[in-house]
């Protein structure tokens, strides 16, 4: 039935397994992107704003087109020493120069591995500007409309660029996160709360299984809420991340979940 | 005649002007790229590693669309420090994927002015490394050759890489420059030679009509040497510099020369 | 009399003039550092994250040195692309450590000019986050409390890093703009306004001679307002502004006020 | 006997132990830079430009200080994403300038910690580089000279900067590679042979106390080559390597040889 689908679009249900990839940088490695891209089915590749240097970016490209991994556009601010994960004030036309640039040096990427980009994902701080600031949600959905009308963007529930993404012809997908707990409202546990991260396998394989199967999450308080997601987004960055996203994978498709990409 | 033509293809003389546009960086800014991309037929935009920052980059590619200039990649070693003039002795893997990097983003900026690369030169230090470095030419072309076979490049007489296009299946572009003396074999009088540029406005026009009309430069001795080149370089970095490329190209075109990019 | 000066210090009417120097980044010229550096009493000298490369930075310091301008530390976030004008959420630990940072290599220049650092002085949006930003406030001061408690922080008036400052033991010293407009209320009026910038010569010498000898500025509507500063910022970055800053310079000299850097 | 000691100042054998930390840059860690400074007894803390930011210098320093392990400036080249490990023909100027600001970064970090900059020790490219190139040899050699005289500067044993360091005054420090070959005329084996690298703890613990005890090493063909060093490089930058190094410390210190800095 349709209503036990994740996606919603047929009748049997499918979720897609997303993970960020292609962060290392020079020297600096980060992630096993080898061992994640054998895992997942849509692959969030750093542009090099945020990490990513071009080696890695073609490498990461090339493996994930390998492994048909859907590539995606993990978008970021331009802050390499803060990882993307600080919030940067630039202006609409900054950042939506800044947007495109990275957008056609992964198109590249992509396109020497007989592939293309196949969505866009914001990153890190940049991520968080698609919840609620206005004027940076707007650069970035204006500069994939135009850039590549076709490509869904990856998002939290209830973020603006959701709305924004609609007005603009782009599909927008919402995403939940495997080891995150949840409030009983749907809204993600702060981080600044003792309870935001699953540590525990069963408990996030059991969480996942309940949002593939009946796109319910069960809350911190023992709760099921609704969440629509179309897609979990899993870790890579170190050996227990690969081993719990490979545990999730395996779980889902033990009961009948079919692990796809949103834009398969 | 043909004899009596720069590019040989047709029967009026024609030659190309490039510039070097693109090159502000933030708050800083270089040149008056309104002016000389009034000027040029072919414009070598920076692509983000020795110069231009994506909102420069995407502002230049519009105004290169609006006047009909042909744009090129103008692509360096990653080094703002330097601005790209300094040698970077990376492999021949980190070049090419930085190659390939810049040359999508440029893409992606000239596609949102409706228009595509048409044409790669290699700048600064990295221009020099054609010349006679094996491992860079290659990395260069065989990167070329795989984004856009169709694309040519943009480079000194005598360069290896040169050759390596023309195994690689590119077209190889030579070009001369305005305000450089020569020696009588033909090659640029070296920068630690006081006489090594020129500053007379007459000089470099006719010295560059002889290039256009005879295919010969006159040499630093007065002898008339024979220079292939279907380009000529002119600056605009200073207001001289741009009122000096203003009036080789009115002595051209008064002379009955067209001025048309090679790539056209 | 004491009112009439603008330090409060001593009897004869004097006040320093500052200026932001050493912003040139390799191949990128910014500003006549030398000719401002005639003319003014203090020197921002930029540290390298907002803007300054090491070699700029050190012929400043010894421009400086060589012209008994005091030498202040410019220090900004981590920022080139964006010239430190763009606030960057970084946290208190980072920020702390990136302003050290750069205080001990702009020590090591102004050593090699046989100088030290005297003051220090936020830039761009660093020195509005001074405005109100408490952990940015707290962590430039603390740093400046740690790495030199006898050196002065020069700050908007009404900053809370004022106050910070004095908690700390470190001397605040308020500014005044020569080119801003001012409020009835002592603020600057804001840059969205047209009449933010005071474009005419005479009505800048005018307002800050006000300033040097009655410790008032002559608002937006023309009544006056009491202003607190020790230390006047004149521009450098363009011909125009160095003019104006030698035009300010003359007019307090010929009318007797001393100008001298407020840790002089 | 002082025939038996490295350092040849004093009755009983020593020798210092030296690595690199503080390489981690930003969310990229590398090392474990607190498990090798409780072994070593000097530490090249990374200065900003090859790796390194603020934070972790600052932190790297601290704990340097902490262990009493003596703190020496790793400078490199501009070049983040190469890890400094590409020669960047940079300017004499240019590299001067570059080395005194790294140098005054680090000093501010190590005063933080209540310590000093103690010696200097070039890193990866501008290491080779001090083998035989003239113009970047100068620069530091006479950058170090002017910041700090008193500072000694590790090299490996043949470089010209060891003669340029003679001729400024600066005092050169030899160092062997306690996990590399040495051939029979007791340079390195390169890095492209088979056997360049050393990989059983065994063989060298047993080559180390030769070279601490007995001034010789133990050469690829078993042959003893004298080599003078008086510091012994090892690495912390994965598991193995700080094991290695941790059994290169105690089977010297049982052996009776002190482990010391050269600078204590």
């Amino acid at each position: 039935m349709a209503a036990g689908t994740a996606a919603g679009r047929n009748s049997a249900p499918r979720i897609d397994l997303n993970s960020d990839v292609g962060e290392s940088f020079g020297n600096w490695r980060i992630g096993d992107d080898t061992a994640i891209l054998g895992t997942v089915s849509s692959a969030n590749i750093a542009c090099g704003f945020h990490a990513g240097d071009p080696l890695t970016i073609q490498a990461t490209a090339r493996t994930a087109a390998e492994n048909d991994v859907a590539i995606g556009a993990h978008i970021g601010y331009r802050d390499l020493a803060g990882f993307g994960r600080r919030h940067l004030e630039c202006s609409y036309a900054e950042l939506a120069a800044d947007v495109r640039y990275q957008l056609g040096a992964l198109q590249a990427m992509a396109g020497a591995a007989g592939a293309r980009i196949r969505y866009v994902k914001p990153h890190g701080a940049l991520y968080h500007s698609m919840i609620g600031h206005e004027v940076h949600s707007r650069a970035v959905i204006d500069t994939i409309a135009s850039f590549g009308p076709e490509l869904p963007v990856l998002l939290l529930p209830g973020s603006i660029a959701l709305g924004h993404a609609a007005e603009a012809g782009l599909r927008g997908v919402a995403e939940a996160f495997a080891d995150r707990n949840y409030n009983p409202d749907g809204t993600l546990v702060s981080r600044r709360e003792p309870d935001a991260v699953l540590h525990e396998t069963g408990q996030v394989v059991e969480n996942m299984l309940r949002l593939a199967q009946d796109r319910q999450i069960i809350a911190r308080d023992g709760t099921r809420v609704p969440v629509e997601a179309e897609s979990i987004c899993v870790h890579g960055d170190t050996a227990g991340a690969v081993e719990m996203a490979h545990a999730v994978r395996t779980a889902l498709e033990e009961a009948g979940v079919e692990i796809r990409s949103f834009v398969a």
